[in-house]
């Protein structure tokens, strides 16, 4: 079937049913970043792989509306699709329900699967479709026509020995049903995979990059219900699951216990649990729209999951140093392409014994590629790296235990005076904020000020966030901190680990991303109150050879050879002879 | 009466009634910052004069909850008064409904008057205690206790000359339903007297500090109607408003009219109207809660009003100047106190022709009253000023046309190296703000951030925002940006006048804090976007003599002497020569 028969079958559909919009989302039952096939909608309709975006459908018009970031690939994946490209003013935003607004006559229809729709957007658009009133309804248009469409995974999940967790299931439980107790909650069903991942100490392989497991739950201040596929636990793991006082109940059995409750209050995140349980719920259940207390909880590490990620910080140290190394050594000498390198990367991580995967799909980006800040090289786009200017990888791992996610620019020969200023401002506004300190209680946004404010007076800025959350052997990206200019709900606090990962993008030329991960930990308290500052954790030389070292303040150049110093000392007893003389060379102080 | 029979008289009316707890917020229906004299009314039941906190009364117990400004006042006046005083963790938070709810008995009633708290807390309040089924309940039990309670005001009111606005009621009026259309809305209904001022070019005397009239306004797509006393418009002025198209209509009906809508769409401001109108409203009316549009509109300023601020700068530079002249040469010489230097200040400023009163009450903190950021002098306070340390002197005006507020720390004398350190150091925080470049849509926190950036790195804080919004002849706290470190829902955009205002503040020895009035201006567009930056309108001098040269950029000592060369230029002509010639020497570059 074509993508152009698919979107007049659902037409057809449409049409039989009464509808006059039809809305298919980006994202699955868990409004998951990454989700499993079965959920590839808008692939499935519209041929287009982009991980963000909405498709729009109705008999006289099919749109896709995505943000900058897919702009180029949309265009050319849509090509003779029957959809259109819409742009995106803001991203993240639902603009097509002004669209659906103006465009359709008052009473209108519009479906969408409720299951893919998280509650805070489909209220959203019902609330805004109201005023001419429209009318919503929850329907799955596309199962009937999408032959073999994929079932959920059957991976086999595990149990994480709890010792590596640092907090054992039961503790966890204790912890969040304090917090329901304090939001005044009877029952709090979750459904986000890492916020599951987490409470059960449980890990799986469902999605790529992210190591869940498609499971829902519902707590109660004396029940835990796991609600997970039959065969995706090892009976020993079940055993030990119904040992710590967790009762096993089928993946698809939550939407009736869902139906099923009367006369309680329920705690739902409205970002994090799909429309269609809101409107299953009775009318006799009070619901409670926060955050789920588990966000929360999951990024303040504990000591343990603190030493872990430390240790898996070392090998993927000691993985990137030999890539640079082998990179550096053959450069201009074998063939080397945005993929292979990408590839050798890869296989670089794979030597370390507690490798478990990569954490998100690289961004390998030579030369003017570098300069589209989300490029993923493919077959088509592939380049190769030739012995000047600069290239950026963008690439993390899991490990047996921790995530890591590292980007370093290096300049593979000659390279531009504007290439080193973009690289040295770059190093500058990552110092600025890796070597911040700031009173308990800050907040993202004012550390992302303090990171671009060099920038800023040269005229520059990048336009994505300066930081993201990043998982304990679970997602790369992860709430509930970040650093960005956008508001934020909560403090960088300590035990969060966070990225820092400045950028400059010149189009056509060349990009500049430079990225640690970070912990926050106290620096000390002086009468004005408690102060904080972050621990760089991620392990590997920042290069020196096209520093302009007179746009650095003296601070900051003590910095960048402290790192490369402490770099040297934790990877040097893990490499060779010759790495880590190498190595030497690179972090050798300027 | 005493406090303590006012006390016994409510709890006995709250008996009679069958009410468990009232409520007695610190507002007027208007949500003002400033209330009139009939509004007093915690001042009326307990004595204490702050200007906010809320009294919170039951059978067994009374309480004021304040915030930390208040702590030391609120103990001192409530002595006595059977009200204790409870301390809050959080500034502007509600926290006596969490003690409500702890406190009293499942289906308790509350009662409070509707007019004097905003829809936001009363639905806040309504849903909080609905846990425990409480009923909530409209109850003014002050009126029949308070003898001769002061009516509402009935001064005079006028309309500005429309040129000195810069856009006329006509024009705003286009604007204003230009927004309401975008809003989707029938009907606005403001409450806010700032936002009634900027819209109808209106100016009265109601209140203390804020230029402001008590009315409301309610305005269609062709209908727009002032509520407003009878005689406090001249029949010139009324005529007037009719030709442009205004009806008039009395203050109090108000109420009847919101209760008259049917079948309509509102826009209401929930922080800027009171509960009482949401409970007025038939259901039959759509209710759309955002914030007022006038509150953007008018943060906005135009070219007019741009240009007339500039010339209050320079009569009230004119004035600070004379005033630290004066001070200067007097001080060790004749008895100056803190209430005495406010008196002269206010002088100076009544000098100038287009003075029309002081845009709020001044805050003159010597030695270690400095070191309390919100200190107003009293007779029992009173310090005298000595030829030694640091005095700190936060004061404004409203002139015909335009509003300011400056803060100078100044030494009398001999200062201790941490006096000039912290001075310098607050200087350092005021320049980073003041010098930033920013890309549009940048919001206040992260100018925040940048401001306070130093001081963190030395483990120092204020614990009061960076800077706030300052009307034209209006509010001198207006929003709705500012900069600080909370969650911000606007950008700092162009045309908008702010304050930076940085401090540090060491208990039982000194305070300081410089403040300057930035307007938003144009820096350049470049290949990333359309940069802003500030332009400083204050122009006062900034003391050079305590400042650590060395503590600071050298770009920052740059822009503190083109500070202070600017403002000797634009000053010097309005002063005598005795006067320039004083003035130079304290402009004269580092």
């Amino acid at each position: 079937m074509t993508y152009q028969e698919k979107l007049s079958a659902i037409r057809a559909k449409m049409m039989a049913v009464g509808i006059d919009a039809y809305i298919i989302p980006s994202s699955d039952p868990h409004m998951s970043e990454y989700v499993p096939d079965r959920y590839k909608c808008i692939q499935f309709a519209s041929g287009f792989t982009g991980s963000a975006g909405t498709l729009v459908i109705t008999q006289k018009f099919a749109g896709l509306w995505a943000d900058f970031r897919y702009f180029e690939q949309a265009n050319q994946q849509l090509e003779g699709s029957g959809y259109e490209l819409v742009k995106l003013k803001v991203q993240h935003t639902p603009e097509y329900i002004g669209w659906l607004d103006e465009q359709l006559p008052a009473r209108s229809i519009v479906a969408f699967d409720y299951q893919l729709m998280s509650m805070v957007l489909g209220e959203e658009i019902k609330q805004a479709l109201s005023v001419k009133q429209f009318a919503i309804q929850d329907l799955d248009l596309l199962t009937e026509i999408w032959e073999n469409r994929p079932a959920l995974p059957n991976d086999l999940a595990t149990l994480l020995p709890e010792e590596d967790c640092g907090q054992d299931f039961k503790s966890k439980l204790v912890d969040l049903r304090l917090e329901m107790q304090k939001a005044k909650t009877d029952i709090h069903v979750i459904s986000s995979l890492d916020d599951l991942a987490w409470l059960f100490n449980i890990r799986g392989n469902d999605v790529s990059y992210n190591p869940v497991v498609l499971c829902y739950a519902l707590i109660t201040a004396d029940e835990v219900a796991l609600y997970i596929n039959d065969g995706k636990l090892s009976p020993d793991d079940l055993n030990l699951l119904a040992e710590r006082g967790g009762t096993i109940k089928h993946y698809q059995n939550i939407s009736a216990d869902i139906q099923g409750l009367a006369n309680c209050t329920i705690l739902l995140d409205g970002k994090r649990t799909c429309y269609k349980f809101l409107t299953q719920l009775s009318s006799t259940v009070r619901i409670i729209k926060e955050t789920n207390p588990v966000v929360f909880l999951k990024s303040i590490k504990n000591e343990i999951e603190i030493k872990n990620t430390r240790a898996a910080m070392v090998s993927d140290g000691i993985a990137l140093t030999r890539f640079f190394k082998w990179l550096e050594e053959n450069i201009g000498k074998i063939e080397i392409t945005e993929l292979s390198a990408s590839q050798k990367v890869k296989e670089f991580r794979e030597l370390g014994k507690t490798f478990a995967g990569i954490s998100f799909a690289s961004i390998a980006g030579y030369g003017p590629h570098a300069a589209l800040p989300h490029y993923c090289p493919d077959e088509k786009s592939n380049l190769e790296l030739l012995p000047k200017g600069l290239f950026l990888l963008d690439s993390g791992g899991h490990y047996f235990y921790g995530t890591t996610d590292i980007t370093r620019t290096v300049p593979l020969g000659e390279t531009t005076e504007e290439e080193k200023m973009d690289y040295t401002l770059v190093l500058s506004a990552m110092i600025f904020g890796s070597a911040a300190k700031f009173p308990k209680g800050t907040r993202g946004y004012q550390i992302d000020g303090i990171c671009r404010q060099q920038l800023w007076q040269q005229g520059i800025n990048y336009g994505h966030g300066t930081g993201h959350g990043v998982g304990y052997y679970l997602n790369v990206h992860e709430g509930p901190q970040n650093i960005g200019p956008s508001n934020a709900a909560v403090a960088v606090d300590p035990g969060m680990i966070t990225s820092i990962e400045p950028g400059i993008y010149r189009p056509g030329r060349h990009g500049v991303r430079i990225e640690n991960l970070v912990l926050t930990v106290p620096a000390e308290t002086t009468y004005f109150g408690e102060f904080l500052q972050f621990e760089t954790v991620t392990l590997a030389y920042i290069d020196t050879s096209i520093v302009v070292a007179e746009w650095l303040l003296p601070e900051q150049i003590n910095w960048l050879n402290a790192y490369n110093q402490m770099v040297y000392e934790r990877l040097k007893p893990g490499l060779s002879e010759d790495e880590a003389l190498w190595l030497a060379g690179k972090c050798k102080a300027i």
